[in-house]
């Protein structure tokens, strides 16, 4: 049996030719012909059965066969919101790690003790993608460029928000123990800050935008450990039986 | 002030002299001198507050100030038995994240669709040495070298023991769920396949010898974050408030 192929397209009914980053792979790596099935993401909960119509040296042309709605694999949404690491690669690793755990938004925070003042954006989409695909995920997570932390706190914001931080001065909840007390449906926003923490500025005005403080646990984690374990925390909480 | 400096040294309080591998980040990085403070993790539950004697270059030498006893943050003792992937680059990054997440021993498997048969465990150790040190863990987890399948089963074990795949015609139960139920200080076992997972053999053989299949979630996770995840659940399922 061949291996099931997946590409990732957007609105995938609304066309019948492979974008050209899929072609390529289609085409000249999978060396997929006239006939051969495969399937398509469209990253808005449709999983396609379609079949190549045509495929040339740049073109991969197909006809959709079958349609195939997926349901959602957890409950509410899941927004993690981090200050991205001085070393790309580490959160290049945590995006993929959370595409297969599951999410649903991330946005990145540019905050006081921020090592990283600016982010590429492309190359990040371009791993989730490629989870997405690897995970079967029928939902393509969003992803949001960097923003300062002051102006993300003071977005409304639906459901329980929250701040990761370390300062033990600051009376801080179990986030398990929170997550676990959420409606199914409620949304959840996780504030993870910098290698260096938040400051407590930065803890204080969070909280008077309606972000309660908690902890990841016992464990002292690195920043992109404590954004993975707060999306593996929420997906435990809100998983579907 | 001075960032507090850690060393993992075992049996820290029988010596007086850092080890080598140590020597040489203390005196030529830090360039640490006498009259110097240092922490020394003996991996064994202690860490002690330590001055330098004499710091030459090829030696460092120092008294213990004071003992300080730690405490376990989590219940019972966390097992992953997982079959290494063919990218060792992503067993290596597995290992950092679970020690920083927290458990108390690790062993290899070699599977019937192991694309890995051989293992070099001294570069994981230290990377889990690395991360010991990082995350400030009291206890050094223990790491067992690659065994074949059906004689790791077969060992006698404490606990509650689980085997995690992906067939849908083998009833599995929710592995959290399961780790929620088991008694606080009761050991926990959790066996992750290969990329190509167990074989449906290897399951049944498994349960044979006490181990119940289980399942890690509704998401598709590569070995790693398989592995990464079984920890992850463990972790909260067993964490001391």
């Amino acid at each position: 049996m061949k291996e099931a192929r997946y590409f990732y397209v957007p609105h995938a009914d609304q066309s019948s030719e492979l974008p050209a980053d899929e072609t390529h792979h289609a085409v000249r790596v999978l060396r997929l012909q006239r006939g051969d099935e495969f399937f398509l993401m469209d990253g808005a909960g449709t999983i396609y059965r379609a079949e190549v119509t045509l495929a040339s040296g740049k073109h991969c042309m197909y006809k959709i066969v079958e349609a195939l709605p997926q349901s959602k694999t957890w409950n509410g949404h899941i927004h993690l919101a981090i200050a991205p690491t001085k070393m790309m690669e580490r959160m290049e690793w945590m995006m993929e790690k959370i595409t297969e755990i599951g999410f649903d938004e991330a946005s990145f925070l540019n905050c006081k003790f921020s090592e990283r003042k600016e982010l590429k954006l492309p190359r990040l989409e371009r791993i989730v993608v490629s989870a997405v695909k690897q995970s079967r995920k029928p939902w393509m997570p969003q992803l949001n460029g960097l923003m300062s932390f002051s102006d993300f706190i003071r977005q409304p914001r639906q459901g329980k928000k929250w701040i990761a931080h370390c300062y033990q001065e600051i009376e801080r909840e179990d986030l398990f123990d929170q997550l676990q007390q959420t409606a199914p449906n409620e949304a959840v926003t996780i504030l993870v800050g910098p290698e260096g923490d938040f400051s407590t500025e930065e803890v204080r005005l969070a909280m008077e935008h309606g972000y309660e403080p908690v902890s990841l646990g016992n464990s002292r984690l690195r920043t992109e450990t404590a954004g993975m374990m707060a999306v593996a925390m929420s997906q435990i909480a809100k998983r579907k039986s």
